[in-house]
């Protein structure tokens, strides 16, 4: 495990961008994980699946979500206090299908000191999942809860 | 299993309600799931939570995420075609922690017909997922792919 340097708020600056790692959906994990959270046919069953809007078995958006999630835990996206999402919003252009090889880029869009707590802030961040082809799968334009440097 | 209705963007009018069951957070889940997707210390570990933000151990936004589509899949809120979700607002206004228990009410925000694809519509919907004592955790505003009723 390498030692990652850990970003304030005053280490965001607008513009700056994050490319995270990458990972391979496989069948298998696509069913566990429907299995348990999203227990639908097109996500379960391959016949089922050709009969639906997905023409074939895709994985739950929830599936992108959490994988994007830890994709980003991983990368050097290492705010201090850890990466809290207060919301934000998400679109889902193009599902993920196994065999899908998806990675995030994330970009700081704006950077805001709490009125009411001086010590943190607000980082507005566009996280675009990408697939193999770069299409982006998963766009998140989030609010993520930032500590400011504590003074020397 | 009982046989659930299907339900065509027809059947959707703005204001109507759905109500899911309901699920308990048990630590080993809590932690399952962030070891796989969100693997942050005030996840994982009770004593590096009590340093955090959280104050004790909390579950990632996106366990919520996932469990509250878990509850609306097991709902009466059964789109024909699937619930297929193409994005949406997320707010997470508070955290959720092991020994919460959480359901999903949903509401019809608006239906609107596809201009492109008369066989197909989109309804907004609100769906909150509270907490015991009733306090939103999850706030969703999200749109969904409804198919029309087949022509008799």
């Amino acid at each position: 495990m390498s030692v990652r340097q850990e970003l304030y708020l005053d280490d965001f600056e607008v513009g700056r961008k994050f490319v995270t790692g990458g990972v391979t959906l496989t069948l298998e994990g696509c069913k566990a994980f429907a299995a348990d959270y999203d227990p639908q046919p097109f996500h379960l069953d391959e016949a089922a699946a050709r009969q639906s809007v997905f023409g074939r078995l895709a994985a739950s958006g929830w599936y992108t979500a959490a994988l994007s999630m830890r994709l980003m835990v991983d990368s050097h996206l290492h705010p201090a206090g850890g990466l809290v999402g207060l919301g934000g919003e998400m679109k889902w252009p193009k599902a993920t299908y196994p065999g899908d090889s998806l990675h995030v880029e994330c970009e700081v869009l704006e950077v805001r000191v709490s009125g009411s707590k001086p010590d943190r802030g607000i980082v507005t961040m566009r996280n675009q999942t990408l697939n193999q082809r770069g299409e982006p799968v998963q766009v998140a334009v989030v609010k993520m809860l930032v500590l400011r440097r504590p003074a020397a």
